[in-house]
């Protein structure tokens, strides 16, 4: 994800186009928020009769695109809920014990565990990426926490680590410090900063626990029992046994011999406790392909190149939720991983970069808002070969919509290690390059086209997003607000009004409706307000085409049909409706 | 959910087919174990390519019908997780404090808080509903507790309450019990039953906790501090402060006063510090159109009778998991809440009961395997007005397939009560009938078409698995297994088989191909294998139609057409494969 500085407003966007975009979707039933009547929950959205469709839709295609239509790829549809040792294989699942901090002056997080650990005596220089930057955090420095900092163009000087258990401030050519703070021994790995929050356990995943009775009944009953007894480490090895080194409660009791923290040892005790039926909320679909790559291989007679694709919901307990849709705990992806030859990856790299922003650009107003940005070396996780995002240029700057990742043979490596079940593939016509002999058993390279659904969304509703100045057949001036969705993601593709409620024009109508309806295409029937007030109402909601029943159509079968993107209207027979929505649907 | 005695076996079924179908199910792609190669997870299944298709058709075809045909319906697709007042609301949510407990003998599960409490000296009438049942359970005291009941017709006498820690059996005229066992002064409601397991905090709903940072750590905390003062309860009331009567942690002092239980003190503070975090996963899709029942009729301008449907992930900590995919943790759902005018709810439930099981028969072969049950009286939720289960009759027996439920306007009363907004549906056109004035202001009364998506497809698998003898063209006999999926549920409606693989036909298969996924009929092209082989398979997964392309078609353009059920080929002109596939699958 880059969420860059702001990029100048794009001219053609209104200026406060998220803003109405967040009004429409709720006034229009495109998206609500998540338990709204209860003050709303931040971390997901609820999609309204509108927005469910234009969802689907979406989803719809990209399936479409990426299985129905190739016959190389494979869809799955796994659970939510997989195995622990899932994530302990793709590294998720870095454990209760990794410690983060926040740098209080830049709001960076990192590691603890991870951060440089400059020794007593070292300058500690607060580099910063810009002089307007530098300014902002010395003058925060200098106003939380009371000193007056030396300025050295980008390098903030003056601080230095004096012991184990304190770092200080030295004015000018000063040998004691004016003014000291606790000292962590590590400070933040990009800025360098020593002025920093406690540490704190993250997770990135949500955790639940499998199995009908509650685990905090037990933690809180043997709790109870060892707090009670006199000695509390020899209580616990008491209960539970001497674990071999490793153990999560081997580990606990090695640390509180050490540091003498009750809290934790109770956290181990916690965690030994909920270890058994620990799981967590999948924090991505693309792990269940590597998971299910053997049975998939071994029931659908695939052979590399070939691909396996799955849609679906995603959790990811976000420290910052936000732009809407753009970023939320509850989301969902479409990802595909495509097992190739090792060797083969650079050209399959080219062939899905290729095939995945076509497919973004056929569905937008403005294909140029679509663009690559390839990762720096020091950007990609170390097993990478190569990365791509697809970006989307939103209303606050170009940010991530797509991955395309060249993960080499990582992740089927680390599930072979992690599960012991062997997972290759045999290729009994090719010879191994090294052995030179047949057969080769390689496990595949993997290229990776990973994408946001719920961002999809967002900025295809972006795009799709328009006001228009025009002069009404009265001679005033008025504002036409208009989502121009391609025909394919609109969630209505054709309204069926009848001019008036009555002579006949609301039964021609549903009969129009009904055809529509047999061959496939989403129509809505529509009566209520003025005709005016319906086309408007439809320019709103993206439906590209509406038919109107009028007087005329009694006498002589034909109705108009208005395209929502020109407002024309032209005339036809009822004959012709279904073929003519069906043939602009599908160009 | 019942599990009734299992059925006498269907003969037109093989006997063990729910073996065969699980076997075929991995085999072929349809459904494999979630997480396989880490030993697996009971809780849930994932979808294999074939699966995957079968399921979203599946879905797609209730969608259909449900919303996209139907002016007065509208979808919505709410997030997982929401708010936990929801479940509080709905009652999902009985909190930490509600003990569960088993009867040993008829497995009965209940709340023990509500759980009917005779006093001393109160005959302990084990109550059956039929003489068999009786007679089983009378064995198991018997053989499990030692001693020899007096049956009396279906009540199992003998057993009465003693003492406040004691009840006893007492032989015919004794006034001394020949023998004693602990008494828990309550008894399992429905059959009287005093031999129970211990109590349980049960949880149905999964938990989980919303926000970054690890909870536990704070209860770790919390704890370590806590339990190290020389006063437990005034260092909780020190650290938290006094809380009002009703709150967790107020309870769990009151408790501690009176029982000096350190675990249920412990537990409420664990509870206290979870609360802010806490949130669920949904147990059943329903309650959002509740939620969402405001936001919905503003934005849709929809006006009853109008529903709400919803599909999707629901997730329950069932304590059995069974029969393959019939009861699993993580399930799909396809729900639908129909609002409507008090008063009309009755005729409203005898259409959506007509209109939900002629959607079941539509794609089944055996339509007589799906039947209504209805709800007695005591069996409905004290609110319900009238209640129907759609049964299917699985291998083991008649069992639920969806609950059709006449729910009055409890659940939008109970989100009214439990958010402070106001629920209700003003009718300018009408009367109140209590006053005679207009508007008429009212909460519609609801009827619920519940229908659970992951026993629909396992339904239709199980009615569409078939083993036909037949002999070959060489006078063997042989069995086929051909799955008689209906031709919308099938994954591929068409396979398209080149002969062999050289002269020109993959190149003219490829050609059919591409004009059969442009007319939207997922088709696959198959070439591996002989072409009985080939049909075979495409007969096992349920392929209804195979369109061979052979030395024939390359003189004058002409193919075969297979259909699965007859195995009866037609030839036909290449350019009417597309029209004439498309009008078998939409007949």
């Amino acid at each position: 994800m880059t969420d860059a500085a702001p990029a100048a407003a794009l001219a053609r966007r209104p200026a406060d186009v998220m803003k109405k975009l967040v009004a429409l979707c709720k006034s229009r039933g495109f998206v609500f928020q998540s338990s709204e009547i209860y003050g709303g929950l931040k971390s997901a959205y609820d999609y309204g009769p509108l927005g469910a469709e234009l969802k689907r839709n979406l989803m719809g295609e990209w399936w479409r695109d990426m299985v129905t239509t190739r016959e190389n790829v494979v869809g799955i549809d796994a659970s939510i809920i997989m195995h622990p040792n899932v994530w302990r294989a793709s590294g998720h699942a870095a454990g209760f014990s990794d410690p983060l901090v926040d740098c209080k002056v830049s709001k960076e997080r990192f590691r603890a565990d991870k951060a440089p650990r400059p020794t007593v005596g070292s300058e500690l220089p607060i580099t910063c990426p810009d002089k307007g930057v530098a300014k902002d955090w010395a003058e925060q420095i200098e106003k939380n926490f009371g000193v007056a900092l030396e300025r050295d163009g980008n390098v903030l000087n003056g601080l230095r680590a004096i012991s184990a258990t304190e770092f200080g401030f030295f004015a000018k050519g000063a040998t004691a410090p004016t003014k000291t703070w606790p000292w962590r021994g590590y400070v933040g790995p990009t800025f360098g900063s020593a002025f920093l929050t406690d540490e704190k356990q993250f997770n990135l995943m949500f955790r639940t626990a499998l199995g009908a009775v509650d685990p905090m009944q037990e933690v809180a009953v043997a709790l109870a029992e060892l707090t009670a007894a006199p000695d509390l480490p020899a209580a616990v090895e008491a209960r539970f046994g001497r674990e071999s080194g490793e153990g999560v409660l081997a580990k606990a009791l090695a640390d509180f011999a050490a540091t003498k923290d009750r809290a934790k040892l109770l956290r181990g005790v916690i965690e030994h406790l909920t270890a058994p039926t620990l799981a967590y909320l999948r924090p991505e679909t693309a792990q269940a392909m590597f998971v299910q790559f053997k049975n998939v291989l071994e029931s659908s007679g695939m052979k590399p190149p070939f691909g396996i694709a799955q849609m679906g919901k995603s959790f990811r307990n976000e420290v910052t939720v936000e732009h809407f849709i753009f970023r939320s705990c509850e989301f969902e992806q479409m990802e595909m991983e495509f097992f190739c030859e090792p060797g083969t990856q650079k050209e399959w790299m080219a062939f899905w970069k290729e095939a995945r922003m076509s497919w973004w650009r056929r569905y937008a107003n403005y294909p140029d808002d679509f663009k690559f940005r390839q990762h720096a070396k020091d950007e990609m996780a170390f097993y990478a070969d190569d990365c791509y995002d697809v970006e989307y240029q939103y209303p606050w700057g170009w940010g991530e919509l797509e991955g395309i990742a060249s993960r080499t043979d990582y992740d089927l490596t680390q599930h072979e290690k992690h599960s012991g079940v062997t997972l290759q593939y045999v290729d009994q016509e090719k010879s191994d390059p090294k052995t030179g002999a047949k057969p080769w058993k390689y496990k595949p390279f993997v290229i990776e086209p990973a994408a946001g659904a719920t961002r999809a969304l967002l900025c295809f509703l972006i795009d799709a997003y328009h006001e228009e100045e025009r002069v009404t057949a009265s001679g005033e001036k008025e504002t036409r607000t208009v989502l121009k969705l391609h025909p394919r993601l609109a969630p209505i593709k054709c309204a069926v009004l009848p001019l008036v409620k009555k002579d006949g024009m609301p039964e021609k109508a549903r009969e129009i409706i009904a055809a529509l309806l047999k061959a496939g295409v989403n129509a809505k029937y529509d009566e209520k307000a003025s005709i005016g007030k319906r086309y408007a109402k439809h320019d709103e909601i993206g439906t590209p085409y509406c038919v109107t029943v009028d007087g005329q159509t009694l006498q002589d079968g034909t109705v108009t049909l208005r395209d929502r993107d020109t407002t024309q209207q032209v005339r036809l027979p009822i004959a012709e409706v279904v073929a003519t929505v069906k043939a602009r649907i599908e160009a």
